[in-house]
């Protein structure tokens, strides 16, 4: 699979710059050769957002990018002034080096907070990946941005005469120093940047948004998709929004998928709710608990921990009514013992299903967590800095 | 230490009613013999709560409490009528050993949802115990309330004539079955309901409020507070005020230090914010955030993690104002590198002083929590049901 550079008029490369003490990959560039050059982002809404963030959101204003550069092994958050100089620093050789402007480069970091990066070796590491930009290029990009990924994350979605391409980093949000999640999705559609930020943030909104794996936000988040026409297919929008939201959905259950620590993926549904965001606020809830996480972790159907934390939320519903199944078996039903928890078999997959019923409309939404680990714990207590 | 027997005017009793099947003490009654019987309590915002809680919240109603009843061993939460009824013919039959009426006794459960308690032994419990009343029965009152405690919590303050005594249990919010907070206060001074309820308040608001073990609230949570009048002195308000604030930190502090599983105990403290309620939302959302105290239980110092999570927040601040001051050593400054992280002893003492700097005003609020641990995971996944 090549992922970013599945849809023509996209380079890529993944390069080893010498950042990560590992010696593993860890600088990538991803080049929209055109003939358009429309992107949009979203980014962490974050306060405490780092320099890369800082200086992208203003690169995607004007709805132009021509490459993305993006390294691990240092976020460059909360490196003050000098931290954001790195980054301008790395837009204008990245530039210089493809003969574009820096104000269209974005760039992403991830990795420590509150270390500056090693700035010899990211220029180095782009001038390398400058040379080493290839039409086949994809899937060295991804690879090239994992951290404590054990598995390089892309997907691919054919519409009517083009393609969506992406590719993503992250261990779920459970990884040390704050797991940030890059993304980068190409397409050779023909689109403006005000259609790809429409459908960006709807399919963010549906994908990335309901993936919870701890409840941490980064930093350094940012999802980046730029289009460059070379199919010279204008798509029809609605077609283009269900595959792009496919796609990000696709590339937020790898990223949950290979969450760190993690023994299950939960997909919490909260159904027949009174409002879309009565939904989400019961199933983000659920997902948060440490009570039931742990409880998931040890192969137990617990639905009182279910309940507790479904009346902590705003939510309309009747205590008396709530109804709660898990992998198929609904474990209780209307607020009391409902079917034998012993028929929950737990143990048997990594796919949790937990399905709320509020009996108070006709919204529902899931969002997707994981359980709450002894290896979690180890990584995210013993291998940190 | 008597606790609940402290003040003049109460009698206690603590006994093992066979309800828990360790065979430990599970049954408690303490009783006000006046000559006032004022009340006030608070009790748990879950929704869905137990059916002790929604009688003794009409219990309360009148601000008189003749005797609270408390059993160890079932929560009597998600049991629908039938478990409403079970609490009311536990409080009939209370009053009936007493010569009071039911409307006049508070019942409090707590132990694993969604399943009825076992009546036979309640009642039989609740017989042995108004035999076994003593004004000297606080501290075994203290021991039967104990679910996964280690030890049992009780605290006294002495006024100007009059005392305060108070027993609490809960393994922080971090025992298995969602650690059911029970807490009864007691005084021999003489107010009224509304002075009850006001004190009662304002000290739960600095006290059990800001103690956030680990973000889940129970069902089954109450706190009541009885004054019997023994004592003939009518207080100065601010000084029992002060008092009662003073024995519910006691006592939320005791719970904190016997949370399973903990190493730590975590103040979170936010300083010279623009209001109180942005000091509560930052400093508690350090205290939830599973990154932070992960990293605390592996005696990291991360302030970047602090960070991220002060940035979720909607609080006044300037991102490049921010300090943090672990153990008295300002690690970040200015929302960047502060004084070396290795003069952080977080290894030789369980307690952990975090502070956070806004810079935005005067406010500051302080909330306790515990750090992520191994243990946690383990007793809250392989033992619960």
């Amino acid at each position: 699979m090549q992922g970013v550079t599945a849809p023509a008029g996209f380079r890529a490369a993944g390069v080893t710059a010498g950042i990560k003490a590992s010696g593993k990959p860890d600088l990538a560039l991803v080049v929209n050769e055109g003939p358009q050059r429309a992107a949009a982002a979203v980014f962490t809404s974050n306060r405490v957002a780092a320099a890369p963030v800082h200086w992208s959101r203003e690169v995607i204003k004007d709805g132009r990018v021509d490459a993305v550069i993006l390294n691990s092994g240092g976020a460059n958050a909360c490196t003050g002034a000098p931290g954001f100089q790195d980054t301008h620093r790395t837009a204008e050789e990245v530039a210089s080096l493809l003969g574009v402007s820096a104000t269209d480069v974005v760039v992403c970091s991830t990795g420590l907070i509150g270390e500056r990066l090693p700035m010899e070796k990211i220029l180095a590491g782009a001038a390398e990946a400058s040379g080493a930009l290839s039409a086949e290029g994809g899937a060295g990009a991804a690879r090239s941005i994992m951290t404590t990924d054990t598995v390089p994350k892309q997907a691919e979605r054919t519409g009517s005469g083009y393609t969506i391409g992406g590719m993503a980093k992250g261990a779920g949000m459970l990884a040390p120093a704050l797991a940030t999640m890059l993304v980068v999705i190409t397409t050779d559609a023909v689109l403006n940047p005000a259609q790809l930020d429409a459908a960006l943030r709807a399919a963010t909104g549906v994908s990335f948004d309901r993936a919870d794996s701890d409840g941490c936000m980064s930093t350094n988040d940012t999802v980046v998709l730029m289009s460059s026409g070379a199919a010279g297919v204008t798509p029809d929008e609605a077609e283009f929004a269900a595959l792009l939201s496919e796609l990000c959905t696709d590339l937020a259950l790898q990223l949950l998928a290979d969450a760190e620590g993690a023994s299950h993926d939960i997909a919490v549904q909260t159904v027949n709710a009174a409002s879309l965001e009565d939904a989400l606020e019961v199933s983000r809830a659920v997902s948060r608990s440490n009570l039931f996480k742990t409880a998931i972790f040890g192969n137990d159907p617990n639905w009182g921990r279910v309940l507790s934390e479904v009346g902590t939320t705003k939510a309309a519903f009747e205590a008396s009514d709530l109804d709660v199944t898990i992998n198929g078996v609904m474990v209780c039903r209307g607020c009391g013992v409902g079917e034998d928890r012993s028929l929950v078999d737990l143990a048997s997959a990594r796919e949790v299903s937990v399905v709320i019923d509020l009996k108070a409309g006709t919204e529902q939404a899931t969002v997707w967590t994981n359980d709450l680990t002894h290896d979690y714990v180890e990584e995210n207590s013993a291998y940190s800095s």
